[in-house]
């Protein structure tokens, strides 16, 4: 693959460093072109494990990988610890919050986050799961949860501080509510002395009428039946109207019910990140319900052939008009695409649409219990979760990563233990400052 | 050891889960005693591989393991998540935060914090390394200088942000440098494209005559001499004379220079916990210097045999009248001969006063590279290094943290890598808002 001319080299920017971007990147490792990488983080994040992390099982850095390191011996690619502010496709340039950047492609992956359907003053009281963040208060809320129950007295407060609600019955709520029932019945069985974690609740509640929608129906109700054999209460049909404080009222067949619950967190929705807005203004693309971009079968913006969108942040239709889901191997499949579409349009080729191979779904309730449907196989149960744990441990990117994710994994399912239950971050003061104070202030009265 | 009465149980209350406390804890389990363990973190810390943490090599949970899960099985023990603000040893109560807990021994092992020396504006510019979050802060700059670097076009910017100066050394402070200069000759090596990581400054600053200075002057020399082959350039008889944001004063020799460099990094001392001061106004006990509490030689406070300072916190002197170091191993078997104390006493008996076996002091320096002192014996390169990694899986609390810290130490020896690079916790906003206040003001500009 020698430069053919002495012209410059085609320069390829990609927005973001998820799956989608990175597999784009990679997809050119051979290509005579220059390839940005740009992301405000520095690491790549298997988002899909994320929920192990906040449940105490994996460390932020298990599930991650730093994107310099992963990009390491492609020559052809560098890495910009930058965040995209906005684009220019007349003059080809991205402008991130350092400076310009000029493109000749332009690869957008920014993903999704959080939806609260108009309610975003829930945010702090349900936070919900997309940044290792995200991940380490979750973690935080649980521990903390069960730590302030040990102390309780009053038997309706610490009713509430044993209630885990998780409200969004796809896969991250079901996966959450799962470890958290095992958090409670196996992990930290033996570890307090006031209370009994097993009578912890779990509730999960989902808007439509059965856990995991687009799964089939019949492994819905599988991992329906996994989950209540766990401990979770499963609540479909049912609506979160309000959540103030620890307060969460709920509308099942239009009745009310109101539940005091320390722990809220939210699975129940997702909005495609802003960059999304920001190519409609610049592009006149049009923008789905959830803010994603209406891409053509080839992934390009409509008009602007040059500008791609991939993963999460696109709405791209399978052939029946059906949007693809928004899950890793799709991003994974659509970074391919566009790397080698982009390599054809520069040797004069031209490639036939997207089209995304499904080799399945899985998602994960339990130890030795998940659900899968490959290619109309319906699996569930140990051998479901069995091919989980095998998928995972095969696409965690790098080979350290992985070695230490299975350690972790079968030493826990040895001893169901957790070890990085760790609280960090938490913002009472150094052990100094009360100290001092309580010594001027008055002696202890016992 | 069955009750031999209905008395109530002798009460022990310990406060810290360090090495220390949580020896003492376990010391006791066969105790018909109840056995209290107070700390404000819900995790044993593993300290001595901290800079692993501050330098990517591991994560905050591979060296920490939950206080609860290893006291899970010792049922005459239970944990509490409160920070102690003061006692009364008339009354034999501790207050924490939440509440007052009564002990009839008591058992303080709150370690120390660090140490400016009077310049405590320096804490923010060159912070040190005792907690988890401190070595994520660490971890951050330490990253992030590079990141900014790879960036930056003026060449003398460029410089301060490749100059990493680490104050103190001590044994953190020789382990830190070592671990920046093999960062940046090596994990990094081929990660930037307009840097050349290799070429960063790696200083460490020391105002006595040797790095190690409580070493025998043949392991300073070997370990100053190891520092200079991975590239750190070893300044010693030099004290740090002002730190104002990027610019450093050094004195040396009566002659002053200044140096500019973006990352500071404090290893130059340690004081004593808040809760020395504590201990001295309620009991009349002495503190030393650096806020040690002078204990008699069974480790209990002058005229209160039932309150213990066990760790970093005691001021406890062998019989030449040299205080024991402050590390793990003396904070160890303090914890242990207390326990056995506290339990001789219930049974009428007595023991002869604390003395520390000391099988050795070790300190690593970089790969195949570490400074032994084993009883007399002199050992320094590869051997020191394998004794080294070994001592300190060996002491890794969890059968689960040794083996996955085993596989990281593995890998990262083969291939030079290090997974634990993540930047998190920036203050940086989220990517949304810049967005969309640029759709609000204009055009880009190209």
């Amino acid at each position: 693959m020698e430069p053919v001319t002495n012209l410059p080299k085609h320069r390829v920017v990609i927005i973001g460093g998820g799956f989608g971007g990175l597999y784009a990147a990679q997809n050119l490792n051979r290509a005579d072109i220059d390839v940005t990488l740009i992301d405000k983080r520095n690491f790549h994040l298997f988002q899909p494990l994320l929920y192990q992390v906040a449940t105490g099982s994996l460390s932020p850095s298990d599930i991650s990988a730093p994107l310099r390191s992963i990009l390491s011996r492609q020559k052809n690619a560098k890495v910009l610890m930058e965040e995209a502010i906005d684009i220019d496709p007349e003059t080809q340039h991205v402008k991130t919050n350092q400076g310009l950047i000029p493109y000749d492609s332009l690869i957008v992956a920014t993903g999704v986050s959080h939806h609260y359907f108009g309610n975003d003053q829930w945010k702090d009281t349900a936070p919900g799961l997309k940044t290792v963040e995200d991940a380490i208060e979750m973690r935080r809320r649980i521990f903390m949860a069960f730590e302030a129950a040990e102390k309780e007295t009053d038997p309706e407060k610490r009713r509430a501080l044993l209630t885990f609600v998780v409200v969004g019955g796809g896969p991250t709520g079901v996966e959450l509510a799962g470890a958290i029932a095992e958090l409670a019945n196996n992990t930290l069985k033996h570890d307090f002395r006031s209370i009994d974690t097993t009578e912890a609740r779990i509730l999960l509640i989902e808007g439509l009428d059965r856990v995991l929608p687009p799964y089939p129906a019949e492994l819905s109700a599988k991992a329906a039946e996994s989950l209540t054999k766990l401990g979770v209460t499963v609540l479909t049909k049912t609506k979160v109207t309000q959540i103030e404080g620890e307060t969460l009222k709920i509308e099942y067949n239009d009745q009310c019910e109101t539940i005091s619950a320390k722990t809220i967190l939210w699975a129940a929705g997702v909005k495609a990140s802003g960059v999304g807005r920001v190519i409609s203004e610049r592009t006149g693309a049009s923008l789905d319900r959830v803010g994603r971009v209406m891409v053509n079968s080839d992934l390009s913006v409509p008009n602007h052939p040059n500008v791609f969108i991939i993963g999460d942040l696109a709405h791209c239709a399978d052939p029946e008009g059906k949007p693809y889901p928004g899950v890793a191997p799709v991003a994974m499949q659509e970074g391919k695409y566009v790397a080698r579409l982009i390599q054809a349009r520069l040797q004069g080729r031209s490639l036939s649409a997207f089209s995304y191979k499904d080799f399945g779904s899985l998602a994960v309730i339990g130890q030795n219990a998940a659900v899968a449907n490959l290619g109309g196989i319906h699996l569930s149960g140990f051998i479901a979760w069995f091919i989980w744990i095998v998928a995972h441990i095969y696409f965690l990117i790098e080979f350290n990563n992985k070695l230490v994710v299975m350690i972790h994994w079968t030493w826990s399912y040895i001893t169901r233990g957790r070890g990085a239950r760790l609280i960090t971050n938490t913002t009472s003061p150094p052990v100094e400052t009360p100290i001092a104070r309580s010594l001027q202030e008055e002696p202890l009265k016992v």
